[in-house]
């Protein structure tokens, strides 16, 4: 069966994300480092990184709260010394500019000749949509689907929805947990390309010798793979 | 052209929304009490919000950040004394317990029962979805879409999705500005349901003797104005 579908992963795999979080992270660090040394401070905001996701889902709003509520435990009284830069810094995370990451604008331009493409994103749709206006990437998507988790569930119905059938899809992004695992369970292809940072909640390791699997070094790779691998 | 799909809103047309974002303002009110007058504080957190909206888009983690923002400037170096009540109203916010509006379960079943039902709701992905997943309703409907906003444009590319013209489509809801009338405009019925509080954002004239527009006072009314006025 030919594909026909393209689904793509946007933040790590389209632009960057993970780094704009570890700036961020850093500025926190240097902003608290006269209250708790850096390994106190890592380990209270990750902890309360984690209980917040599960109360308020992920993105900038769910690590901008966590640094605040993370201050408050750790500054005491001088909270409000440090409180207009944890909320500069959050929007700042917010409003970034979308860079690109190398060869997508390429990739994503000659597949959109052959494919339909689908955005498939979890997380904040406030915030995606306005890092896909900000991409200049838009028109060239059939659509978007933003997600609070990407299970073999999820992308069967995103699947679904674009009249689809699983052999007929890949899904290509840097998570092998969100992006690849899922997608294969699900019946598709799936293209991984990794990104230079991994976040821990989303390692984990790629199947050996799976036959609807490509492991690309760069979204650059994926056409041709297309082209070579998946029956047409 | 008979009715086929029926686009419902979800907060303050299903179930309660706009009473716990006052019920938290009133909370935040009496906080603040101490540091400046209620007049003062609302007009602050109003300012704050509208600010934020643009930056975060809407919700409950916008919100809880905006009290945050208020707090820091009003409370000065007390805003310490002050945060731990402040993160925890909007973590209320986030989790407080689903409450069906009156008629809502009774109306829902007897829909799903001849119509397909979209669930057609703004703002954070994640607190809809545990919202509906709260209600006990998700298995009525054939599909949730989380927008961003509610244009004329925001309904065609719907109706679309679920391949049914607009004339066979109704939608409603609570707010004549983003529920009535840009479905109006798509060429959509559209069914206005008044909740007993309106948010000052939502606030719109209704339009005079519009032949697709149904004035209702309850969403119990909905099955039976379909049946009698929305061609079949």
């Amino acid at each position: 069966m030919a594909i026909e579908l393209v689904g793509l992963d946007a933040d790590d795999t389209l632009w960057h994300n993970e780094s704009y979080f570890r700036l961020t992270h850093q500025r926190f660090n240097d902003l608290l480092g006269p209250y708790a040394d850096p390994a106190t401070l890592d380990r209270r905001l990750v902890e309360t990184m984690e209980r917040n996701v599960r109360t308020y889902g992920y993105g900038a709003k769910t690590a901008t709260l966590s640094m605040i509520e993370t201050a408050s435990e750790v500054a005491g009284q001088d909270l409000h010394a440090v409180i207009g830069e944890i909320l500069a810094a959050g929007r700042e995370l917010m409003a970034h500019p979308v860079e690109l990451l190398p060869g997508v604008r390429e990739a994503v331009e000659q597949l959109a000749e052959r494919y339909r493409l689908v955005l498939v994103t979890k997380g904040d749709l406030f915030h995606q949509e306005l890092k896909l206006a900000g991409s200049g990437l838009g028109d060239h998507f059939s659509g978007v689907e933003i997600v609070s988790t990407k299970t073999a569930d999820t992308y069967r119905k995103v699947f679904r929805r674009y009249g689809v059938a699983p052999e007929a899809t890949v899904m290509a992004g840097n998570s092998v947990r969100s992006d690849v695992l899922p997608a294969l369970e699900a019946g598709a292809f799936a293209a991984h390309i990794p990104y230079e940072l991994v976040w821990e909640h989303e390692a984990a390791d790629l199947p050996e010798n799976h036959p609807r699997l490509a492991q690309l070094n760069s979204i650059s790779e994926l056409p041709r793979w297309l082209e070579e691998h998946a029956a047409r």
